[in-house]
């Protein structure tokens, strides 16, 4: 049944995975990251501040926003900007983004300061999410570097890697790194966020529709392991380059 | 280990569950849930229209709003109708409510119409999600008796009843119902929406700090299944009282 | 004439008063109030700061916020917090609820904190603007002797007590505690704000449709002077319990 | 003890009111009305529209606007188009204009049309709302000649008169028409909203620090009574230029 | 061909100008100006405070904000407080006003404080802009004037004069001083600020539907040059009354 | 004096300019361009409406949009969709737009329907709102291929290109295509858009300190009609590609 996929792709192969970094001069980190046609600009700004909860606590800051141009989908959609507010899912995923890359750093090592993440979709095919938290891991390693080269941090604060990738079951097959035709299409859907040592960070499976069984869980997970494998590795060359 | 949650309660056991009924008099359903010293208003309303994409389609829509009281929680919050806006957890919140309960509608059979959920709560002690969506079932079926009661509706357009539960790892155990003082000092927390046919909905596991492994995941998802069933029939005597 | 009010009241006779203490459990001062099927959760929260303008005064302040849930009415009525912003009326009545409560505090006496009202309708069925300034000054009470017995304060701030009423003209009636049915249809509505000490806080009264003369204004206010003095009372028996 | 007043003013007496018509040349009806410093530009826009509730219903709605240029104020104050939102001292001006005028109005003859008014205060000290209502009646009788002589109305939609004045105790004395240092100095304040006839349309007291009594309602109403019947014959004076 | 002008008017003649200083009470500059039916109200307010980013720096700031009445326009227009935010035309006709007077402008020596503009819109008739920034000009004199008087400066912080009109294209001809139905009408539009000394600090030329050639350009210029000089001798006959 | 310019460009030479079409693969046109560092990504949707002002008028609307990602500069602002609202700036810009693409449309010739333009800024090197004219028009031509391709249109609506360029004074010496260290720290700054026949559409010249004469307007202008005609080939060029 994969010879449905688009493309003739098996089940559990990922889309071809692109790490661009220093795409853009200004920022600390900037990393183009690509899963298929998914086109992801994820930037790390270090800012010398942090925000009123962490005034004083001696431990730094990781956040995230994430925006997508009007026109990174099939049809254009509002820009949020004009619309005067962030929607519901733009925020959820931006909460998850920033939790994620917090799970992998040691706030106190990063000291009082704000590493702060933008993702930006500039085109979109399904998986923004999943390849935002991947690139922006990349980006954050490049933010990281550039304070250890500055002589601001001597020790790393990132404790491990971390990646992403969406897995989802259509028509009772298991499928890994779902694209758009296939995400709309699907009846069930799952973010997976996990380290490089292999544990969970993040994991977020929804029915589309159609509920699903432990069973189909346990297959899930078995997946997105495997994809963020691979994701992991696409990472390391990338910071090795 | 088990000795250490408040009250004495064992690792695997709910809090009180209470479901009182016609909680108040104007909504087709209304019904106010406690989970412990949680208290959440479920009301559900029945509205003679649905929103722009099902116009015209023959299908109804059933979605969910949620607030919390400013002072429902120990400190004070501020207002989210004071400040202009929702914040990014209640949009969160709000989307998932909506869509476990829209996983058990047959939306044809509903008709085009809406059943709108507000879930409110009066007082916080961890858990206001769960025990929103476990309250807004009990609400939504006391809609469609209304329904059918009015004899706008004979078939009723629920598959199936849906519960939801936390559970969460903290200090190496698995734990069911976190109340606030434990969801704030454990290290993983996971939201688990399952239907009466013990299917899952969603799945919401997030690493508060340490990551978890999947043998915790299996852990939890075996504790959540547990809980659930008994939210299930605790919503079944409700609804035959 | 009297005979025509819902469940036979007389047209001098409140409806059923119910003050319960300690309704909610983390704010220094909880109350539910009923006036018949009219339901208001009150809390007063202590908060050990003050607005801009009172900062450096050593006087402290305070202020009142009113929400209503969405379905706390016959028909729903939109979120404030989702539309993003509260309407006219809320604005309205919260400055009225923070004036009237104003009027019996010593703010010298309380020093610079703040204690913020929240009143909330669970259900609404006329009068909620009057059962709430009611409501707020048995919470009020209760988080001064909170205070008090902190040892954050000796002597009370309060000067007095203040409660309030609704009074409209029917059909050439007045009538006292106008409920729903009878605010929509009446041709006069006033809302008067007393203290302990029979004098005047507030006094709003708005001709629906036909004006009213200054006999009916004198009928009025005795009307509403014996309102008030009953539920002074309720007030006194439900702080002494 | 009226000499303490300034300018010597009697404790019974308006200060100077001009009203003056066609003040600016695009509004259907426009008065600059003043009194004393207070200055208020009253428009009157007849648009061919209602706003939905009216719809359909063969009748017409008089609605108003409140604002006040930055600067009108002794220290200028924030724009609130440029904060984004009117205060809730605004919009509790403008519903209580527009309450006021529509008292007046037979809507059904006024046929679905809507009279809108922009009450925006060019200087003030003291009294904007009552002078807003006093010259929004002006204007808004100048729109309905300019509907009569356009053949658009044959009879006219206007009951009676309306006009509105403040009243307040200082130091124990009773003032008509309070001005700014007044007003802010004063321990009570009432606005007062009456027809042509004699009969009140709204009626709005407030304690500001000092309690009132029954009798000091009884002399503030007999004063307002009074202030208003000279304001009435400003207005018919104005109209018959 | 200028017999066509409304009134009669000389391509080359402006409307009738009119300056009124003192317009209101409170300001520190208030100022009415009027270009022909075009009435602009400007007042200039003294603030002890500078924006944060000039805190520290010695300097002072001025700013500008632009607003018109609802009804200033033959078809009323929504009023921004309302809508809850200002249009972009308002916010581009805002800073224009600020750039204009900050060019003439010592800021070091206004020293640490805050000359704020506003610029409210009684009657449009095409010009506000231009009108507002003329008239901006000497409520900031007044201002200065004021500031001097109080001891708070002894050098001006003035270093030149500042005027503004607008020049046109309609039909081939080169109009100075549009005024509204020449505006909405002609082919390209060009609003230009100078200063005292006859150089420019803001040029603004815009298509409406026509492209324009260099040619036209030079003629617009040289228009605008005159003009601008008859309105430099208004300002200061308007400063010597 | 040209010697100091950064990368020893010329005082009347252009950065390099790259024009890359069929950027990202949703749109009807997309086009990345660039000028030097500066790099804006220009996307164009067609969509079968028209709004409100233009329904029934057989004509279609232009009309555009623009957005800085966050980290495009070189300190990250704050992204406008969090604040909630675009700034003056942006809505000034992408209103220049708008009226820079509309001169050369045919409306009626484009019917009833929307050419929406996204200008979204990857990278800022100053010159952005000039490189998002010049590139939007090239988007625009590939929204029009593609609806003559689709057979919706036969005529092409544009009746001519449109580019711009930024010409400034630094130290005296007249520069072309300022750069942002330039731009920054230029006396005068002038925007300038033209027509591929050579003509004005827009021009926006602002002193920035120190005011401009007669002369170096003609100078600035010569400067940008060179550059604008370099642009117009590149265009040509991208468009033959």
């Amino acid at each position: 049944m994969t010879a449905s996929r688009p493309g003739g792709r098996a089940a559990d192969a990922l889309r071809a995975v692109r790490i661009t970094r220093h795409y853009t001069c200004h920022a600390e980190g900037s990393v183009l990251i690509e899963f298929g046609a998914t086109k992801v600009l994820c930037t790390a700004s270090v800012e010398e501040r942090v925000p009123p909860h962490k005034k004083g606590s001696g431990e730094g800051w990781v956040t995230a926003e994430y925006g997508m141009l009007p026109r990174a989908t099939h049809t254009r959609s509002d820009r949020e900007a004009a619309r005067g507010k962030q929607s519901g899912r733009t925020q959820e995923i931006q909460r998850l983004i920033g939790r994620s890359l917090r799970a992998v750093f040691d706030l106190k090592l990063l000291g009082e300061r704000t590493i702060q993440l933008d993702c930006d979709v500039i085109q979109a095919d399904g998986g923004t999410r999943t390849a935002a938290i991947t690139g922006a891991y990349v980006a954050a390693c490049d933010a990281v570097r550039w304070l250890q080269a500055q002589g601001k941090l001597t020790a790393s604060p990132l404790k491990d890697a971390v990646a992403a990738i969406s897995v989802g079951i259509k028509d009772g097959v298991a499928l890994l790194d779902l694209e758009y035709v296939e995400d709309s299409a699907c009846d069930t859907d799952m973010n997976v966020v996990m380290t490089g040592a292999g544990h969970f960070v993040e994991l977020q499976g929804t029915a589309e529709g159609v509920v699903f069984t432990r069973t189909q869980v346990d297959e899930l997970l078995s997946l997105a392991d495997q994809g963020i494998r691979e994701l992991l590795q696409a990472q390391r060359r990338a910071l090795e380059a």
